[in-house]
């Protein structure tokens, strides 16, 4: 059973989760170079429904379709080793200094497509769509459950991201407790509201709009850019143009909007950096908090290319050096060809 | 030129060094298995001191060496591709919502043997101190300068934890600005001043001796332990039993303690998961600030091995999932047998 764990510094809470030290690892054998797989066993491939464990939701792709059967677009799982897993009651306490509570919470796995060799840049604009459909219902549903405080959707592509299977898919990770780093961005934008009156990310897309030179691509709905204060090369935001705190009141107009630029933004980068793995993170509002945070928030998604050895430093030392400037990761993304 | 840039939200400050992509890199053509390269050209190898730069401090192993010739414990060189440059003047300013400033600082390599084949296992406690006193020389001498606002020691093994070149070395980075971490340190350490009236770490440090199971070693002057809400998995801290907030302040006598501890422990980690890659941090108060640091923060040494993949993922999303209870950890890491 996992638990969390208080750092009476920081204020972080850390998961403990045993279990996952027991995970599968397509990557283990595997050196630098990856190549898809195709004989090998995988949970998440179409056929292998019934021994992945009983589907959560699924989009199928014909009427008849039977519940953990082929023919679905979509497939959402439990995670087998769960971070965090639904328990009766949320239990705190103390222990000396140190506070902790029980494992209560969610993680669960959406499957993106049936196919072993397809990542997000090979898929079709509506599939894409389908996804963030399946990011949608599951936050919609999940946080009608009143001690959840946090929904995290993110994708780990590739070994350095921290994926452990290849097949194409993102995570849910519901906590019982804000996150500190949410916390700390939502301190942030009450800070610069309380002194500007305006939410800080419309002002980031106003001033990225006037300056033009960190934009990638910019549609209805959306603007995509390299940040001006990137931790890390290439790292880019899908920003919607339209103010809302959560993520869940994302519309069908705004859905089919995000699907375009996502599935270009990712293929802009897989064209000028080869199949490098990347973090993608939905960054959204908390939920069930008392405190007001819809003028504040504002939410977005961020990816970050894990290029070269750039992230263990950082990541180790709590300082970011970037070697690229966001202007130049513009110009090169931006000048990239797509299909038509 | 190197420039910092501010992110608006978080307020964390990033170092833009476009100098840093065209980096050396050891270990670009090596796969998995590290293997120590003896013909390979290293600037840092006792021999070619005149083509690693001008030595800035030297702990010569004669009396009559020569400035940059062979025969020293320790040599301190500038950074060949510096984050951060001395400059005549810090030059902030605001472009649109955004702040940045240009790029003063330092940043120092510190060598700490002449033997590209040894690390820190392998030194006599002799040679450790060495390191630490170079630390400390260096410390002292750069926080001289008053636009100097925090000084970053550190230490990347391997290339997952961002080294760039494998002979042995560690780091140290001068900052006009307080690193996010740190000043999310203070903050926490001060809030838990102000309720308790006593320095958390040194609860921290009663709280682990009175439990005891996370301790895994504690001589004269020092207890190393892995820490309660560690991040990662093995996660050790070595803090001082007397309390100061700075560095600068440890003795010889902490020194020589401080010598033997960490090489036991890095010799325990080693002889428990392998030659893992490991970023070491000393934790320590800004300088030069207006507000007084002194009662509130405690200088320590943080060590974070960096195993499989699963230092990636949390890096990404910002959440920390650790499949390895410090207990557990300590209890190995306690029942290594180290050489008498």
């Amino acid at each position: 059973m996992s638990e969390l764990r208080k750092d009476p510094v920081s204020k972080r809470w850390v998961i403990f989760s045993p279990e996952r030290a027991y995970r599968p690892n397509d990557y283990k054998v595997k050196k630098e170079k990856k190549e898809k797989e195709e004989d090998k066993y995988c949970p998440f491939c179409s056929g292998n429904e019934k021994k992945s464990g009983d589907e959560i939701l699924a989009y199928p792709k014909t009427a008849n379709r039977e519940p953990n059967s082929p023919n679905w677009w979509i497939r959402v799982l439990e995670n087998k080793y769960p971070a965090l897993t639904p328990q009766q009651n949320l239990e705190k306490k103390g222990v000396g200094i140190y506070d902790r509570m029980n494992g209560l919470g969610r993680h669960e796995i959406i499957v993106e497509t049936e196919d072993h060799k397809r990542c997000i840049s090979d898929l079709t604009n509506i599939e894409v769509e389908k996804i963030i459909w399946a990011y949608r219902d599951r936050y919609i549903d999940i946080s009608q459950e009143k001690e959840i405080k946090h929904i995290l959707i993110f994708k780990n592509y590739g070994e350095r991201a921290g994926a452990s299977l290849e097949h194409s898919h993102s995570q849910l990770i519901a906590t019982p407790v804000v996150p500190k780093r949410v916390e700390t961005e939502i301190k942030g934008a009450k800070d610069y509201y309380k002194f500007r009156d305006r939410c800080v990310y419309c002002d980031i897309l106003s001033q990225e709009q006037l300056d033009k030179e960190r934009i990638i691509e910019e549609n209805e709905e959306f603007v995509a850019f390299n940040f001006f204060a990137g931790k890390v090369p290439y790292e880019t935001w899908i920003v919607p143009k339209k103010h809302s705190a959560f993520f869940s009141t994302i519309t069908k107009k705004q859905i089919g909007s995000l699907a375009k630029i996502l599935k270009n933004v990712i293929t802009r980068i897989k064209r000028a950096l080869g199949d490098v793995d990347y973090n993608m993170v939905v960054h959204t509002s908390p939920i069930n908090i008392h405190e007001n945070t819809e003028d504040v928030f504002h939410w977005h998604l961020e990816i970050m290319p894990k290029l070269t050895r750039i992230a263990g430093f950082e990541w180790g030392t709590g300082f970011y050096i970037n070697p690229v400037l966001p202007e130049d990761a513009a110009k090169t993304l931006r000048e990239i060809k797509l299909d038509e």
